[in-house]
């Protein structure tokens, strides 16, 4: 028998391991987390204690309850997404209140016994249409958690069995302990190791811009295998792997990024970032960089055509060119992605953007050059393929350039006297040499739009 | 006066008359919208009247009022949804019920003085451990409401000031009310016109793929402009936009379809659905199709230049093999989709996809015979990245058709004898004759590894 439970015995504990590793790494990953876990642990214990230490009790009655609830619902990760459920729960039950006392006088204008039926019929019909109001694409970004409590406290106010004057009484109470359990969480999650929604956002497209820039700089060196055979090759390998698949997560990043930047918008200033900070403009950054992504994504594929690729004499012709346009295209992404983070206007990436656009130019040249001859078509059909989507890609980048600049000014980045001066002299060079595909304006502006409608 | 208010009374006018047809296109759009609010309304307006009507109001007590909060919060828009959050509730408030009575014991050990402090440690451990664990992928994804739903039982359970066995009659009183709440949700979530999420997964994969398939239908006719001139053109044109933008929904469509999909498996069987369908294979068909969806935004910048290349020689002689190399992958596709729709085989696309593998030997030929000579390098080099992408769009196709394949056999599509026979002498052809790309394979693999953990 021993042994027959002995290896089942064996495995729980393995697993048992492995989830403790786990759930170990998702603390180191992000320490906040851990913190998070004891600042909302701290708001429960204390409003908890406030209702359980006996003279406080007294006064705040039974509706303590609230404060309890107010606090496990409203507390959330970031700074933001809890001031707009508190501020959300704290108005909407104002509301709701008002406008359930409101139905409970009228419906008691009927007579005690059509009483019931009228309220029946209000809180039906307000429920319906507050709940249809959730499918409100503005309404449920901002207001969603809103409307769900105007329902809820609706319901409760109209449908309570009390008189009036002692529904006052009540609401009094009520909203008063709501007041104290929102408050808690607010300050807490305000004063002690806030988590900035905004922050986050401004890293993650900080971020993601730096993962494709790693992918642009390696990718040339990879699909031409240049590289050294031998140990760098092998060293050089496992850090490969890392940056060939990184870009991934930027594909779908989209639903990270609005919500983050919705809750953003709640935020108060704080460090670098004023009260009214351009999210908006962060979003259409994160569409391009997408747009961006998508064409990365393409490129990957090609990856597997390399080994080959290297011995022919038309891949070599053109690999200089195109690893030198995808190297400066990636310095330029990295270039964007430091200029956010420093909070300074991206004149930096303006000389990589524009080596980057003359090696364009060298590539046509020497693929035209190159082309003239026969050539095996297994070879050169993706050598083709790829230095053409890496011309889509400097396009792309380009317009980034233009959103981040865009972004230097909607949030007042520093410029250096002379570095406005070459902003002057590059910028329209840098927006004019290449003509902007009014098609991805369109995309962008649609996208937008649909955001922000 | 009048004259100044006018144009702003006006602007509100329109701007209320702009609001109503919007909120009036939501309902348009999905009918069941409507009926959802209606539903909810019937849900609360149900449990209110149980706690309104005198002789019921007495039975329940106070507590009915987490009933009309059970409804408030759980019915949510799909069937898995409200399913999923009612067990969730309702299984949470039972285990945080013993629970926490567990701790109240545990501290009325060390004294009246010393209970508070004990209770208070307790909560605070206890719920800074629960917070964590939300952080918890697995966790998150089916979990989360009812740790909440603990977090907040357990709290209040200790903390309320009652003894322990006036807590027993309230935690009846309290779960038979919960119960009664999540009741009425799941029932009528389930039985008046219900929202299945796993119907609107499967109608989602459905529509991406058929949205990818009108644009390659499209793309042949669109990029090489041979249709005729003049009225039909005119025609064409207001079609054609629809059908160049729509596949753009796509390649955003992970995070409804990981929700949905995770709703989906708490839904009992239903229709064609049985209970464990397979939805991890639907996500795998998804990721597949974004992939797909990514060469096409790759491809779609091509739509540009077609101005020119309608009329070199080199475009002419690509023109026929890629048109049907595209519409015939497009038609693939369609037929992909059918047979999802249909629960049968996905016998017919396998001609299709055969025909478009033919395409790519003869576009490749053609390219190669072409190529001889000098061309305009700014007509040829769009041209053979087209087709290169074209070609990639293929292998891409071939893939989602062995995962419709594996839902197909997973899910036991219907499958008549033939085209079982078919199958038998087609499907191995098709697998084999396109090596599949071993990056994508891990691709998905790696996605599916983090979609379940």
């Amino acid at each position: 028998m021993e042994i027959v439970f002995k290896p089942s015995s064996l495995k729980t504990k393995v697993s048992i391991v492995d989830f403790i590793k786990r759930v170990e790494k998702l603390g180191k990953d992000d320490p906040r987390r851990i913190m998070h876990s004891f600042k909302v642990a701290l708001a429960i214990t204390l409003v908890s204690m406030v209702y359980y230490l006996r003279p406080l009790y007294k006064g705040i009655g039974d509706a303590g309850i609230w404060a309890i609830l107010t606090v496990v619902v409203v507390f959330e990760y970031t700074a933001g997404a809890t001031l707009c459920k508190g501020m959300n729960r704290g108005l909407a039950t104002l509301v709701a209140g008002v406008l359930g006392l409101g139905a409970k006088y009228f419906a008691s204008l009927f007579g005690p016994k059509a009483e019931p039926i009228v309220l029946g019929c209000l809180v039906f019909v307000l429920v319906a249409a507050a709940t249809f109001t959730r499918f409100i694409p503005h309404i449920k970004r901002r207001y969603d958690y809103g409307v769900l409590i105007f329902i809820l406290t609706f319901s409760l106010v109209a449908v309570s069995g009390y008189r009036v004057d002692k529904i006052l009484e009540l609401a009094h109470q009520r909203l008063s302990t709501i007041i104290l359990g929102g408050a808690t969480c607010i300050i807490i999650s305000l004063c002690v190791c806030p988590v900035w929604a905004g922050e986050d956002v401004h890293n993650l497209i900080i971020s993601n811009l730096e993962k494709l820039s790693r992918f642009l700089e390696g990718f040339g060196g990879e699909f031409f295998q240049f590289t050294a055979e031998g140990d760098k090759a092998d060293e050089s390998k496992e850090t490969d792997k890392s940056f060939l698949v990184a870009y991934k997560s930027v594909l779908n990043s989209k639903a990270t990024e609005e919500s983050l930047a919705n809750f953003a918008w709640w935020e108060p200033g704080h460090g670098n970032f004023r009260f009214s900070h351009p999210w908006k403009q962060y979003m259409k950054i994160g569409v391009l960089t997408r747009q961006c992504a998508y064409h990365i994504e393409a490129l990957n594929g090609y990856l597997d055509h390399s080994k080959f690729q290297a011995s022919s004499d038309f891949g070599k012709s053109v690999q200089e060119p195109c690893t030198k346009m995808s190297m400066e295209a990636g310095k330029a992404l990295k270039e964007l992605a430091l200029s956010i983070k420093s909070f300074s206007y991206p004149s930096n990436s303006i000389m990589h953007l524009q080596t980057s656009k003359k090696m364009v130019k060298e590539v046509k040249t020497t693929l035209q050059t190159s082309l003239v001859g026969e050539w095996d078509l297994l070879e050169t059909i993706p050598i083709i393929t790829v230095a053409s989507i890496l011309i889509d890609i400097v396009k792309c980048i380009d317009s980034i350039f233009v959103a981040v600049e865009g972004l230097s000014e909607q949030a007042r980045f520093t410029k250096s006297l002379n570095e406005s001066e070459k902003s002057h002299l590059c910028s329209g060079e840098v927006v004019q040499s290449v003509p902007h595909d009014d098609q991805d304006k369109g995309f962008v502006a649609v996208m937008i739009h649909k955001i922000f409608p």
